[in-house]
């Protein structure tokens, strides 16, 4: 068995900035027989926060896995308020996928997951469409087509909420879901909705990106993968990218040449996610890399 | 004597979309003996708007150079209703700086201006701070000292107004000038005001573009140069670049990375204006490559 | 029926350089009832050579499609020692996709194809493994494998030859196909073979390119959309792209983060080929945008 | 006085990847006072190597500046087989520039040590040329004219070399400094001469990297900036980028473009040096964001 197929355990934390804490969590770890294999930290001096992310291997750690949270909470986290997470890189994340007509970003997941590129499952599809039914039924994976308009939204969330529940997903990609989320939606999943949004925000925010680009005569467009929040489009950023345009695009080509940075800096998010690198604090995502 | 010295003309012109205009306007060069160097053509087709930048030999050329925007207006423009412009390539433009107390890119525009990176002439600086006073003298070019506030600056702009006519200055660039122009100020030189806002535009328009990127979380930041018009920030945009910043990046690490990339995207708008390669319709710009 | 659903005519060519072209293709168009919708010219002042891209609607357009090339060869071709080819918009360009194991290319362009982002036929798969025969099930595209050895390899390239012919392919596209072609099938189809490699060539050729990169210790990875000839990753080259990494960046991480930026280089030159913009001469392209 | 006027101790140390090195830094630092600031430490997993740097406030720290290196060697390194610099935030570094004729890069740095963007001394310009002597009398820096052919080249770089040492400088930068260093000169000041190549090496090293570039019909062109080592643009790399061109860069745009992102990379490289952010092992940079 190779070193890569071994569990390691990942603990995200943070918490007001004070003296000790890289020594407090590296002891931790070290006094019970980890090995350390990544530790990042990051003071942000603006804020005066602190934040970490340390990787372990857990052969001959002496914690078992499923009481490392509670002894890190014991010995460590209350004596500096800390915010924390445990995560084991073996646990395979369950993801939903929304999708409504856009095929770009959705094929490109399910590209990435047909390949084992990336190691999630997909439990189900969700889709305010009829149109990719079909492509459900190729992966094997159950699709279901919950129509919106305005007096059916509360109801159809719920249900979806209940099938989300149902399948223990642990997150879920918006794949340019075209339907505002609801403000209770959203907070039922706080940190747990990852959007691409065809902008680089906060230009161009709401319906039409690409014309209001063309309108305004901008030289670049872009995409921003963000964790969906109660305010439309104005979550946690995780991820952004642009590309040059000139007059020679048209609104058509700004959408043709958008859907590759779309997919490529949602997945970028994605793989963020899945590999527990990111921390959200006050509307801002630490991002490690 | 090498080609790159003898001089050409260069025709800009736009107009709205029609059948024709390619062949009148190179059958107008050629039929006069010019020979065509460079031919760039556009269509709007989301405007229904024609734009055409050709550059052409005047060796052999039959119309003399004075005399070849009035014989175009008369043979061509008229009957396509066109918008044009004619420019000599060895004419040598005639540019004012305004500055504050930022360097970078009054800096970087002097440099490329010393090593004759860039052939133009700065016939005089003007500031609204003494700090550079020094440089002026440096480089012995008269160095214009106007201190603002609310009660002189129609005064004192109407005295900036009167020099830049005196010294006979082609355009204006705002190296990070940190004063707003009046409306008055803008409208009498329109397209030929070049400023740099240090966000990528729309995005943090106004005051403080960094601190506000911080305070949103993104993970890019850029600086856009544009021509400048009555409303702030909102003139055509000429052009844009960003790079990626992280949590790591505090705001004046934002400040610091962001000087770079201002710098060279205003050199770069510089040098697509005094290349006449720029056309502005409807505060939407086309700039030829 | 919208303008975009109606026919074009594309022409591409290139000659010495010399007075005169861009009138009398000009002039072919117009007097013929030819609506020019986009002209691109390009002159190579180092090579001497002039490069022209016009596209005009056949709409009233008096010479028949079929016989655009002909009265082009004996009205202007002739005079300038022109090499040009004739295109029509809406012909369907039939592409064989050649594969070996990696998924990413081959599923990015079949996503392509099947949301209809691209306008094009598939009408073979070829590959050297049976690993993706699936693949060509469900798409319901005839799928050929042909495994190649020493022994058997210009067999099977006469076979594969055979098959392209039959299918009437106008042109094959390499998704990280992992076998060298022999310079007997490279020159049957000069500019015809899209391949991606992974590095940004020159540097890297050959096998192996992520692991070399990393013994360097580059800060930039990349990949290079080039047509191929009979000398190995040394063809004309359409398009490259790179991203930034860093020491944090393992081999398998340059693997990971390249297969996008290799998909992204390799739709881009193929978008480029399939819509008639790139003119080859001399090992270079011009891809006009 | 803020905290960023306040003296810090940076740590840059490497070894073979082994446990417990990150519990026994933070401890040497935390027991004695210390308060970290910043810590990022990189494992090698390819190489089986381990990399770190630390910083600290000395404010408190119980061990004196000037012993922090012999305890730190004492108390720790010795253990774990490192090798470690400490580094002072407050010193300020010492730089000697190099230069031939090109100003780009020249100027550049010249404008981030007068505007005070860099905190550095320049005690000395060094050049085979005359012409920038008038700019050395400017900025009141000495400025010595070596003049280098085949015979004196040895002699001189003696003479250069009596010079660097009496000046006391920390460390060189050739701001496209056309001569080549004799290897003798380059194994004097290993890790302390970056260089900045015009191409994204190992493309196109040696001379005339762009006219290479045309020759070769790539689209994208770039600069390295790499310390110097006895082998030709072999150094360890710290920084690339490369911008994008086409077909209608000729081999002298390249050369325009090219200066604006050589500056760019040679300076992102010298702001890492200067910050103490680069380790080298084995011909690769670690370098710290």
């Amino acid at each position: 068995m190779s070193k890569k197929d071994k569990n390691t355990a990942i603990l995200l934390l943070h918490c007001p900035d004070q003296r000790g804490i890289v020594a407090a969590v590296t002891e931790f770890i070290d006094s019970n027989g980890g090995n350390i294999l990544n530790l990042d930290e990051h003071v942000d001096r603006d804020a005066g926060h602190f934040f970490m992310r340390v990787e372990w291997a857990l052969e001959g750690f002496s914690i078992p896995e499923e009481k490392i949270s509670e002894y890190f909470r014991t010995i460590v986290a209350h004596k500096f308020n800390l915010s924390f997470e445990v995560k084991m890189k073996k646990a395979v994340p369950r993801v939903a996928l929304f999708v409504s007509k856009y095929a770009h970003c959705f094929f490109d997941i399910l590209s990435r997951y047909e390949s084992k590129e990336w190691k999630i499952d997909i439990p189900l599809i969700i889709s305010n469409h009829e149109k990719f039914d079909y492509i459900g039924k190729r992966y094997d994976i159950p699709y279901y087509h919950f129509p919106i308009n305005k007096t059916n939204k509360a109801k159809q969330e719920e249900e979806e909420y209940l099938l989300l529940k149902k399948y223990n997903v642990d997150f879920i990609v918006l794949a340019r879901y075209m339907q505002v989320l609801s403000q209770d939606f959203c907070r039922r999943f706080e940190n747990k909705i990852i959007n691409i949004h065809h902008s680089s925000l906060p230009a161009f925010a709401g319906a039409n990106p690409y014309r209001a680009a063309y309108e305004r005569g901008v030289k670049l467009v872009g995409a921003t993968a963000h964790y969906v929040t109660p305010d439309l489009d104005a979550g946690p950023i995780i991820y952004q990218d642009v590309i040059s345009i000139s007059h020679l695009d048209s609104v058509s080509d700004m959408k043709r040449k958008g859907k590759d940075i779309e997919k490529i800096v949602l997945a970028n998010a994605v793989w963020a996610h899945i590999n527990h690198r990111i921390i959200t604090c006050k509307n801002r995502t630490v991002v490690f890399s």
